[in-house]
């Protein structure tokens, strides 16, 4: 198995890229190739005393950055003699030389590199980011949570098969419970997409469990929760924010309070709180986001990643090349398309 | 100055209505109107001792509750001789004989009964859910929680005026921050609506702060928060849930920990995390969420609420009242006709 790590994705790169790369060869046993500018990979593995012979370097001499969007960042990913890490990384994959492709950089940029040299599954027109989410439980798998602001219901039903696949072969939930996040329980709450959508799930097969809310969703009422990106953004922003809120405020509280109690507690308290951050809410515990429907396994990080996160980000990878996930996804789009289409005939 | 209560709200009335009635008519020294079938409200209120004249019970047969939905439910909000307590009593505030109507009643009751009897003032399309969300430094001004799950970048412009006015009337806010949810802080992030509102928010002379994402909002970066009813209650709800699972699991982590210290740690810091969650996530102390753009002043409160949440709801009233929120929404909604009306001219 032969992952591609983009050297040049995250905010202090290549510094976390380089140490991921050998922590994982070392890890796994297996390739990493690392891709980005040889000169400057070269002395920063030779630095960092490896002379790993799993570690590969590969030459890409231009980037995506954080600043590139819109038509230029297009034309970036598009076209063929793109010379940049991800263009030059996402093409190992499509070509077969690698199995998957981890990134940190550019969200967008990633997304549209991978859409364009890539192409998506038959049948699939929107390609989902997919992330976990802890409950109370354990966790949920969540998409899309920012590759398409504006859906049709169609859509949801394509990230509903292929989040239930990528549950059920990666996660190993048997019959994954699939829901739909809208405003209010009952069937018939909803926007127009989700009023759209919520026929087509009823139908689709799958172990559609009907509308959630947050108290559902975080309480571990479902294996895989389906929304439009802007809304899936909006739950994944609003949640780490919430976390981060309550955990300031329970700290200024204990800073703040009078009573010496409080402040003894505040100290004991505080690696149980740190515990408990780390195992639920820590990126690196949950790796990075799959880019979902595409003919290629796509891995997109918080810009923010260490190298912990990235090695996370390639374990993840790693278990979704070993479970065949994409030939899953193929095989469940297409028996869905046929059923529709004996459906229709009928 | 007259609040009208609903007594038949609340998921155990009208027992805490009664007991919110009287303690705020004890507490502001005002009439508070009770409404609903007075054989039921008559023996509670003496049974808990209260001959107190200024609360006033008002005979209504009939109730809207959690069950009615659909067109019944309009039908029982609409009709010209319904009998219910949220008809009456919002009839009560249509006819200038009271201030403010509060419930804790249906929300989707109070809001269809509030749209047919009061109507919307002159401007407004969409009445918008209007709630307070608390932030890192206090609380700030959120709608549309939940009344209008599609909207139009229109809508959304209305819904930052009148939360721009409520913040500053209501919340003393000098120069409101209005903010958009989206998903990403760029401008040109966002769905269609949030790109068709954008442009709209910044030439309406607001003070707009442009896109938020979950940590702006929760980082006290704007005062007023502005969606549709479909993120705005994904949002609420998202908190909501996030905040409880955080708690349960700090809970958990304390109870399954090895650790003397950290037990009694978690021991000595409950109450903090006690008063902390009382402060800012309790809704008997914000009150309930505000109906903005109808030609009346009505406050819909969680079923859940007790007899605090209630005089909560009462108090936050109150302050609307004084601040002649009504009159400045309205002024306000007229100028920017007015001023859109000159330019279209020009």
């Amino acid at each position: 198995m032969r992952i591609v790590l983009d050297a040049m994705g995250s905010d202090t790169c290549p510094e976390p890229e380089v140490v991921a790369a050998l922590e994982a060869a070392r890890l796994f046993g297996e390739e990493i190739i690392l891709v980005g500018p040889a000169d400057q990979l070269r002395p920063r593995l030779t630095a960092l005393g490896g002379e790993n012979p799993l570690v590969r370097i590969v030459h890409a001499p231009d980037v995506i950055t954080m600043e590139d969007k819109g038509l230029g960042l297009a034309l970036k990913a598009k076209r063929r003699e793109a010379k940049t890490s991800m263009a030059i990384g996402i093409d190992f994959v499509k070509d077969g030389a690698a199995d998957a492709f981890v990134t940190a950089g550019n969200t967008g940029g990633a997304m549209a590199t991978a859409y364009y040299r890539l192409g998506t599954i038959p049948g699939v027109e929107r390609p989902g980011l997919t992330a976990l989410f802890p409950n109370k439980t354990g966790f949920c798998t969540v998409l899309d949570i920012g590759a398409n602001p504006d859906c049709k219901p169609e859509h949801l039903l394509v990230f509903a098969i292929m989040g239930s696949v990528f549950s059920q072969k990666v996660r190993g939930v048997q019959s994954p419970r699939v829901g739909l996040i809208s405003n209010g329980e009952e069937a018939g709450k909803g926007n127009e997409l989700v009023k759209g959508a919520y026929p087509l799930l009823a139908a689709s097969g799958l172990n559609f469990v009907g509308n959630l809310e947050g108290k559902e969703i975080f309480g571990g009422e479902a294996d895989v929760v389906v929304a439009d990106g802007f809304t899936g953004n909006v739950l994944l922003k609003t949640s780490e924010a919430v976390a981060k809120l309550m955990s300031d405020l329970i700290k200024e509280e204990i800073k703040n309070s009078k009573s010496l109690g409080a402040k003894i507690g505040g100290l004991l308290v505080k690696p149980v709180l740190k515990n408990m951050m780390k195992k639920k809410l820590d990126p690196a515990e949950v790796g990075a986001a799959l880019l979902l429907g595409v003919n290629g396994l796509v891995y997109i990080g918080h810009g923010r990643s260490d190298s912990r996160a990235m090695v996370s980000a390639i374990r993840v990878a790693r278990q979704a090349v070993d479970a065949k996930l994409l030939d899953a996804v193929r095989q469940a789009i297409q028996e869905r398309l046929t059923t529709q289409k004996i459906q229709e005939a009928v």
